[in-house]
């Protein structure tokens, strides 16, 4: 909190409104689905309606003081903000604001000076203290275990989606609450496909298996891909493999506080084009994990952002060939002075399923 | 198509741009993460990236010109419009475009005239075809199965996260393609609050245990609600679910085409404040289900539009109480001028689980 207050104190704004109900949730601990949360020099307000009368009270505790509004919520911010002396200035999150309710700033709002304001909270929650950092863990746990315990069941003439069913089940039974994103669950040819989710095919011997899902502990996500032959490896699924292994092991290595997120890229991507593969790995690196499944910092060849101590990110190389199929192998990496540490356990090695 | 380009004729328009993705999903067909889609009178053209290229071909055939962008949708969006001849009032979708993009149409953008639209395609989306209710269909035949084969498996000692975990194995055993929402099970007191999710609460004999979750079918959304009691339910029990499900029955019966949202939701609000609980009903008697699992139209106290023939609604009174907690009995409903058809055949009835 004293952190916002100082950035709203540099950016000469009176106060923050947060409509963005990840932040809404970094600041407050309010998971609902419907706040609005005004922040000034000396107030935190949180708005939200009826059906989350009880479960803000337990979550936000003196965190916040939480109002609940019968009819609608911009209704009651005009309430409040009327009664929030010396408020002019008022910062919104231009990127979480959709142009109608922006519409209300200026039109219901008026009497406000309105100014859009960028990644103020982000820039925070990417920054993990011990227990975030212990919540990723807990996530990366629950999805470790459950790719244990699937890995064995997997076998030609499941459905993809008949894969998820079993790996979601051991999420849950891991203590996941809820998936952070549909869980890709991608065979054979589908592997090429970086955001293919789990389908109606039917694995086949032969098969690149690529897993990329995730669980939730506390809110915090974790996220992890594994790509499995069922069978024996051809060779050229075995180079393909051991390319996007090595580069997967030289990023997670090279990482460091410091540098930006292109050159963190560079070091997966600069490997696989040595390699012959540079036109195949079509997406970034990697990401920021925390309460959302994406966020700060962005590992990608335009980021110039050097990487801050405290960050969880992803390192997710791949390499796609349409038709053919396609490796990804992801970890999540802790960023600290002390230099990276790779938070995910499961083996890394080529897996031949029999 | 036909009716999209009416429209912008209507509201003098020469373009609309689409960047909420289930309306790109609705008009082509494509279903990924990332897009932006033009509709002109002669011309559809829809823009996304390299992670799509494969999936773009297979999912939208001739329904729109598809663009690759190797880097930023927007600088192929200038690109595209500059080559678009008599392009010059274009209008854009106010509740699906942040205030940041809306800021990239007034700067890069400033060439061409924009202008807010709300619901275009959204009033489209409403009525069902043939096809669209069939996907509805069979998203509900695999909630009710997999609902089937968990309540025997209902148990005093079962965390809600466990029982989520069943649940949802069973839907993607019966072939649902992701969860349209984040699966609601909720037990004893939590089945008080409306928007529980699944907790690591343990389920106790006499325990409400109320589950609220769907199936995805081709895109489109089933949303079922049922409220079961782990052994014999108490005369309090019973009142309350029975109010419940004759608040349900009265409003499935009474829904028409020509209604107003608002007349539908006074039917169950109505008989449940009579029966002395009105202040526990605190949420909307339901939500169009299609491609998103809330849309048009809405049953709710302050709509006054007429329901349109082929829509497809959720009917879902409930009573919640603090403490004790609460009965919800969710049901899909096709509307159309031959009357309203109840399209989730599970048994409403009290089910106590021994």
């Amino acid at each position: 909190m004293a952190a916002i207050r100082d950035a709203l104190a540099r950016a000469d704004l009176d106060a923050l409104l947060v409509t963005s109900l990840p932040n809404v949730r970094y600041v407050t601990g309010f998971s609902g689905s419907n706040a609005l949360l005004t922040i000034t020099a000396k107030d935190c307000v949180l708005l939200t309606d009826f059906r989350y009368a009880t479960q803000v009270d337990e979550e936000v505790g003196g965190a916040a003081t939480v109002r609940i509004e019968s009819t609608n919520l911009w209704a009651g911010l005009w309430t409040q903000l009327s009664i929030m002396a010396g408020v002019e200035r008022i910062g919104f999150e231009t990127v979480h604001l959709t142009h109608h309710d922006f519409s209300r700033l200026l039109e219901q709002g008026a009497r406000w000076s309105w100014r859009p304001t960028t990644d103020v909270v982000e820039t925070l929650r990417a920054v993990k203290d011990a227990g975030e950092l212990g919540h990723i863990e807990r996530a990366i746990v629950m999805a470790e275990s459950a790719l244990h315990q699937t890995v064995p069941l997997l076998r030609p003439g499941l459905t993809e989606t008949a894969v998820a069913g079993i790996l979601e089940h051991h999420l849950r039974d891991a203590g996941s609450e809820t998936f952070p994103f549909p869980s890709i669950v991608a065979s054979g040819p589908r592997s090429a496909l970086p955001h293919a989710r789990a389908g109606d095919r039917v694995l086949n011997a032969g098969d690149f298996v690529l897993l990329d899902f995730g669980a939730v502990a506390a809110g915090y996500c974790s996220d992890i891909t594994r790509t499995f032959v069922l069978g024996r490896a051809s060779d050229e699924q075995r180079e393909v493999y051991d390319i996007v292994r090595e580069a997967n092991r030289l990023a997670s290595g090279a990482i460091r506080v410091g540098m930006t997120g292109m050159a963190a890229d560079a070091v997966a991507r600069g490997y696989i084009a040595d390699r012959g593969f540079g036109e195949a790995f079509g997406h970034s690196l990697g990401h920021g994990i925390g309460l959302e499944v994406h966020e700060a910092p962005r590992l990608a060849r335009v980021v110039e952002t050097p990487l801050a101590s405290g960050t969880v990110v992803t390192i997710e190389p791949g390499i796609y060939r349409a038709g053919w199929g396609g490796v990804r192998i992801e970890d999540n990496v802790f960023l600290s002075a002390a230099g990276p540490r790779v938070l995910t356990g499961f083996s890394r090695d080529l897996h031949e399923l029999s």
